[in-house]
């Protein structure tokens, strides 16, 4: 098996982690720096990332995640917040950044500022939101790959009371809305589900060859 | 630099592939096979995925998708369609799938589908749109990922018109929309864009450790 099917068929859902086991500063320093690089629509990454070890936070928003056992007990809990609204500034911060990084003097990106402008900035504000938290999914999956490329269990989760985090992480004043989690750690011996087969459609039923 | 790192550097929005390399067949297949093991909530796989070679159906798809000459010249076109209204049926095949894959009768898996049906029947047609989509999200990044650990190009695509790939590919009489779209294949030596300098958020920007 080559090592792209590898690491996928060696990733689960983990559904107990081992609360002894952190993941160390090194390794978590490389997620960061991968969930960094991730791909975004014009590259404008309209998301912010919290990255929470403390255990006192994470307290509050177990109740808010169906009270489930990973949110505490997994190394870190990542939270994937997407930009709810925005303005001219997303692309203009993003430009800014751009000529920085390329040397670019801003006049010459006048016509990529005109053209992003206009096909974002029309969007109903829902719309916005929509669009945003997909940006946040590619990032979030991102992670949780580089993760499975280091030997580090993940929990994608959706099951949260998006409200409830808004509120506990003071996202609402932020312009951020929690799209999705991911807990990372290691998992427990005790967690049967790692022995399962994977349950997928087949690629007969994935796939068309057109 | 790790090879965690060193893929996600390599990686960039190719604007214009090699039309003359073609990804091979054994690669196509580990494509789509790590494809096949994303995760996605509850593992439904609430999506479809068209792999496109034929040339003429993707000359149709170039003028919906504002001219971008990746949709002909890259190797394939990947388009990701998202599953837009669903019923009991959605999870009833998946547990269908579990009981033979795991060899569990369907009786012990009544709990979790009252549990999985309660959460996801009877949310708007809107918001299971949207939902889908998401997983879509998740299956195209990672597939993007799986290409440059194989060192094969990628240009993810949200620039293009869904309707009319709705109606070119026969989307809406299978109850699927174009989400996202992948082409992949090898970079043009002529393409400059994979000489410039990653533009990303600092870490400071992007990160909040609690």
């Amino acid at each position: 098996m080559n090592s792209v099917i590898e690491h996928r068929t060696w990733r689960y859902a983990t559904k107990k982690f081992d609360a002894t086991k952190k993941v160390s500063e090194q390794d978590l320093e490389t997620l960061l720096e991968a969930t960094r690089l991730s791909a975004s629509s014009y590259g404008l990454q309209p998301y912010h990332v919290f990255v929470i070890s403390d255990q006192e936070v994470r307290e509050q928003l177990k109740p808010a995640s169906w009270g489930q056992s990973q949110i505490t007990d997994a190394s870190h809990l990542i939270v994937f917040a997407n930009t709810k609204d925005f303005g001219e500034e997303l692309v203009d911060d993003y430009l800014a950044n751009v000529s920085e990084t390329r040397n670019i003097p801003s006049e010459g990106l006048k016509g990529y500022s005109d053209f992003m402008k206009s096909k974002l900035m029309d969007l109903p504000e829902e719309l916005k939101n929509q669009w945003t938290a997909k940006q946040a999914y590619i990032a979030f999956g991102n992670l949780m790959q580089a993760a499975a490329e280091l030997k580090i269990d993940t929990c994608p989760m959706e099951g949260f009371e998006p409200e409830k985090y808004n509120e506990i992480l003071g996202l609402d004043e932020k312009n951020l809305n929690a799209a999705v989690v991911l807990a990372i750690g290691y998992r427990s011996e005790e967690d049967a589900t790692q022995h399962l087969p994977k349950v997928r459609k087949s690629k007969e039923e994935l796939f068309t060859l057109i």
